[in-house]
């Protein structure tokens, strides 16, 4: 493994904490955001905009890039070649899609087999096969492939999620180690996932199981995916004091400000989730007072910027007036605009969290964006 | 009038020249593309991406923004403090697009009614009226009320047409005069308009009827508007020796390379036209080797740029390759970078055309351009 990760500040009153990860010569500061570039592309921005807004670590979809372009992207050189994109990148394995877009899926001897939801054509994820892929993408950091129940599963789901999902993390170590004896994996890092949906006692067994293998990070599986918020926290606060501090811990697909606030709390480095794009191209912006609908007939006049306090591309030069208006017209422009303000949102706000972290304040910080509605 | 222009370069062997139109406390070199920001925004665009290319006029559409967002605008202090534009700005008078896009129109006394497409108010568009729009609109310059007919129309159509839009023509000079007087129209200048079909005796009959009003530039509509590419440049040529030398000469809606290269070899300095963005959003690329559709499998893994000799946003980072896929997985990206490529090429091919006239060398220029199929 070619990651290197420190933890910095910690925070008195919580377990929250500042780190730094090196990989692929890049410092990454945790906690971070990972913004979502679903098939080699953040929704209407390019490389030059996650740069300009600070970002070193995004995120892309395996499901959908090995679908569509394919192996085209071997050619190229990996993802970060494609897309000219010079921080690191991590992609994840492809499991949750096949469960969430797939036109048809279901478990077979060694893995899953899926149809693809753009042509109908079959296809065979497993562990190893999910790593080739990421292999030929040339990510920094690679995902094992899990099985990720929905948070409605009853026990028996639960358990039979475990048992593959952590036969599937040894598979994936011991292929990855032969990987990397034959020359492959260069420079590539390997995340575990563990799982166990809202029940404490799995949850520590599968947290467990997944930190005794050598993954560079660990990752928390299977949390927001539809179970209530009580649950969500309740397992993270178990989850918080038996998650490895030498690793980077990634709590996978969250998601919104309060989300962030609780895992932070709890000990979480790494983020990642699509909303404030997806958000943004509903005409949404987040504010330091809470998010704003810009299709309101109350911004029609306003010659405030989206945030007052933001000193992003559209901040520095539109209103909420004009943001409003180009929304209105259909024009894409808004939906760019408010895409970049949405990422340096959510961006600044890691920013500040890691600031509140170093001066020991987190908790304050936490109490007074609680109390903001988002 | 607060506009200047000056010709600075003449061909030996055309009408083509080049000039520098001072408005605005801008400088704009002529021969010079506009890019066309209908609703307050290029098609994908930003101000930031206009001035990154070079651009220091650009166009909107009067009857988009009367309708929406309307009023408003004027509470912002005009277009282009409503989208941030620092350079010059000029607005058409509405009067084409009520012919192509309203519900309904109809000659009324006095000037034409129509019915909003967006909600099927009824409207009245009057010289006048348009130019009070204009004013509100804040445009540095105005265009007047046409009757713009259709390629195919009959005589009886044509010389309705010239009758009405040279009685306009008046009573707009008459109107923005005595507005000046009231100190309305502050910095803002009027461009006459001159039709007349493909007739050659009408066509001279009109430019001599609006060259002997006191506008600040001379348009040229009605061409490119469904005759025949044979016609149209017989009319250019017939009108390019009777083209007023003191004043920048504008023909709108214009449009194609060959065009551009007839148009500039007949002495036009202006012009303007949605193909560059509105290609873009298909696929197409512009390249000094003639158009690339983007979506053809043969760019799949290409890794050239869109035009090698292209400094473009685009073509300094991204290959047609990426663009493709993007295009294909239908992200919104591909169709900002495709934009930007293109207005940036044609910002290019007038650099390289003015430059062509200041060598003398316009003709060969010329020539060699429009070998290539575009």
């Amino acid at each position: 493994m070619s990651l290197e990760f420190q933890e910095l500040d910690r925070d008195p009153q919580s377990l929250a904490r500042t780190g730094e990860m090196k990989l692929a010569g890049i410092k990454v500061q945790t906690p971070m955001f990972m913004p979502v570039g679903t098939q080699a592309a953040v929704k209407t921005l390019d490389s030059y905009d996650l740069e300009d807004m600070g970002y070193e670590l995004i995120l892309a979809n395996t499901y959908h890039l090995y679908l569509r372009p394919g192996e085209v992207i071997r050619s190229f050189g990996g993802v970060k070649r494609f897309m000219d994109w010079k921080g690191a990148l991590l992609t994840d394995s492809g499991g949750f899609q096949v469960f969430s877009l797939a036109a048809m899926r279901k478990f077979v001897t060694g893995g899953v087999e899926f149809q693809s939801h753009i042509d109908g054509s079959k296809h065979l994820f497993t562990p190893e096969r999910v790593l080739d892929i990421q292999g030929m993408l040339g990510s920094d950091i690679m995902m094992v492939l899990d099985d990720c129940p929905p948070g409605d599963a009853d026990s028996t789901r639960l358990e039979d999620s475990l048992d593959r999902t952590h036969r599937w993390a040894r598979q994936s170590v011991e292929y990855y180690r032969q990987g990397q004896e034959q020359g492959r994996f260069q420079n590539q890092n390997l995340f575990g996932i563990a799982q166990g949906g809202i029940d404490e006692k799995l949850r520590s067994e599968s947290l467990s199981m997944i930190q005794a293998l050598p993954f560079a990070g660990v990752a928390i599986g299977g949390l927001s995916v539809g179970e209530s918020r009580e649950d969500f926290y309740r397992v993270l606060h178990h989850l918080g004091p038996e998650l490895d501090e030498k690793r980077p811990r990634y709590l996978m697909g969250v998601g919104t400000i309060p989300d962030f606030l609780e895992a932070i709390r709890c000990g979480v480095d790494l983020f990642d989730c699509v909303l404030p794009t997806r958000n943004a191209r509903h005409g949404i912006a987040y504010t330091r007072q809470g998010k704003l609908n810009l299709r309101n007939a109350i911004h029609t006049e306003s010659q405030e910027p989206l945030d007052t306090e933001c000193q992003c591309r559209a901040c520095r030069r539109f209103s909420r007036g004009y943001v409003r208006h180009l929304l209105r017209a259909g024009e894409i422009t808004a939906l760019r605009l408010l895409s970049i303000h949405n990422l340096q949102f959510f961006f600044d706000f890691f920013v500040m969290a890691r600031q509140s972290i170093q001066k020991g304040q987190f908790m304050s910080f936490y109490e007074g964006w609680k109390k903001i509605g988002f």
